[in-house]
């Protein structure tokens, strides 16, 4: 092996910045106790809000994978045996359905293949039609398994002419691409372990006034994911559990980098990469999930493994250069390979190494490509 | 002021060693693509598995801060409708009633007032009686807010021989006293962040084989809190969702500082730290909250505040002085005052300060003590 580390190029976790790493580390105090916590939690909140479009009072960032804040929408916005509208071209916005089935709510979906993105016109149809007793509408803006991102802006705009109110799952789409509340978007989700490269550990959650008003409306009764329970903690100093001090420090650093590179800049660089790598993938005759490739995620790419060569074989070989890439989930395990590209990873740097791994683990699973074409496309596609 | 740093006496959040902030900023990996990640989980298991008398294949160890496991158990074991016997001497014994309640359990409190402790044959005439039909019983074994510690051995001994199902919050106590799920434990659930010295973001849960048939009984629905999908997570090599990296290695680090000591010296040194705080309170003529010194965790000493003397002027002259001394929640809020010794904590050094802190702090808030004698008192409780 002729590298002395590895480089995570999955689409979460990811690469970890060292100065996230060492706010980790920071000394710690009593989250309960000491004010200066709450000021940094605080803190925490402004810049989120900063970057979604809101007010720091409607967010919220809880200890938990993200998995808990998707579960806890749905469960603290479900009313029993209510029709909710499932908007999905993928592997997460299926998991919607679950979930609210699981609260005793009536799923109704929209399915889009896993290869396209939801379509305005055909939301406002359904809205309209099967689901138009639906008062919730659930949606993923980035379906990571399948490598694509959904026009939020749009379809939120028509959420809202139907007056329905929407969950968006944003887990592996914010801080890469724009996310802004005031689309109309009632209740977003995140989470710490994607773009904004931090471990899993924190959800966080933006809840908009009408939100907040059908939550005391339906009255989940359970503790943990219990999203009222959050409303004006900073004013009462007071948490309904022990925060997570390392990891909010790291979200404030991760965020400070952001603020300081600024957003729109931070952006820019995700479609530069996300070009490059797309291109690199293209080059090197490989398909996209995303039957266009404006339907590819700036934060994500996933391609399909050439006919006969084997994914896992690929990964590892990738690995063996360094680069640990990933498979994917659901209906396309085993089929698809992809590439995180989220926050700090979003790099020139990085995802040269990246396309270099996969180009040489290609060759070595007997699939040809000239692995200087590749990198020559990366550079093209990100416009160099 | 006189101090360059703080030092957190607190009953959890505690202060981190240093040897487990530097895991915590170790540079990650993907866990669920890298096989030494599992590893490691599973590594974890084991020792918890030596340290809490069960067999790795019913640890449990997910996202979350330990209320997430607390509401999980009752959630995945409780019947609809069914009695639930809830053993009760404190802030955290009561809580379980409203989880039972929120699940749709019916609660059987057995009340004991907060300065007492559970007594096992009183539990097996209450088990006899109103709670006869009662499946499940919940306890907790140290109760922080009062700093009491049940017998767990004889009680669980009791509940087996009523034939019922005991789940245990052993969240302040597992790491600092013995903790044995072969006395008759069903579900003992553990958080990070007391004796182990980690953030919070950490549950620890132990399933008996009883337990785990009563889950598949009980189904409940839930994705997020619900331990059913973490059986054989290991073999399957598949987590719900993304496990947190730097605190499993947090964890591994803790665990192995404990090994290294050794389970029986790490207890003992509780107990012995323990008797010291104790004495120093008690020359100070402070009043223990446990009405016995008996009945005090060897991880946290709750006293009360001296008549006239201000709580909140307690802690802020203590903080001055260095020392981040809690106070306490429930009915006890605002009278008591709280000193932590878990894990790394229950030291000679640090509590030596704590001592000096808290003397002080109350000369200032007008209670004169001797400092010079409170001091001696710890030392001789500790026995040196």
């Amino acid at each position: 092996m002729l590298t002395t580390d590895t480089l995570i190029a999955t689409p979460g976790p990811t690469e970890i910045p060292h100065r996230v790493l060492l706010a980790l580390a920071r000394r710690p105090t009593n989250p309960d106790l000491d004010p200066d916590f709450f000021k940094r939690y605080d803190e925490v909140r402004v810049m989120l809000a900063r970057m979604l479009g809101t007010s720091k009072g409607n967010v919220v960032v809880w200890v938990g994978e993200a998995m808990s804040g998707l579960e806890a929408a749905v469960a603290n916005l479900t009313i029993n045996g209510n029709k909710v509208a499932v908007l999905s071209n993928g592997v997460f916005g299926d998991a919607f359905a679950d979930l609210v089935a699981s609260y005793g709510g009536v799923p109704i979906i929209h399915k889009v293949d896993y290869g396209k993105v939801l379509d305005p016109d055909k939301v406002k149809a359904f809205l309209r039609s099967e689901a138009r007793e639906a008062e919730l509408v659930t949606m993923v803006h980035c379906e990571t398994p399948s490598g694509t991102l959904n026009n939020l802006k749009d379809i939120a705009a028509v959420v809202k002419s139907e007056g329905k109110l929407l969950i968006v799952d944003v887990v592996s789409s914010m801080g890469g691409t724009e996310v802004n509340v005031s689309w109309g978007v009632d209740v977003v989700i995140g989470g710490s372990q994607k773009v904004l490269n931090l471990p899993s550990g924190l959800t966080i959650l933006v809840v908009s006034d009408e939100a907040w008003e059908r939550m005391e409306k339906v009255s989940y009764r359970g503790f943990y994911l219990n999203i009222r329970l959050w409303r004006d903690v900073v004013e009462r100093m007071e948490f309904p559990y022990t925060h997570s001090e390392p990891l909010i420090n790291g979200l404030l650093e991760s965020l400070r980098m952001i603020e300081e590179e600024g957003l729109s800049n931070v952006y820019a660089r995700h479609r530069a990469i996300s070009r490059g790598v797309v291109n690199a993938v293209e080059v090197m005759g490989l398909r996209l999930v995303p039957e266009s490739e404006e339907y590819s995620s700036p934060t994500v790419t996933a391609f399909y493994t050439p006919d006969g060569i084997s994914e896992a074989k690929v990964r590892e070989g990738a690995f063996k250069y360094g680069v640990l890439i990933a498979g994917s989930w659901g209906p396309l395990k085993g089929r698809v390979l992809r590439i995180g590209h989220m926050g700090y990873t979003a790099s020139l740097n990085m995802m040269t190494n990246a396309v270099v791994a996969l180009a040489k683990a290609l060759n070595d699973a007997g699939y040809r490509v000239k692995v200087s074409d590749a990198v020559e496309a990366f550079l093209n596609g990100v416009g160099l």
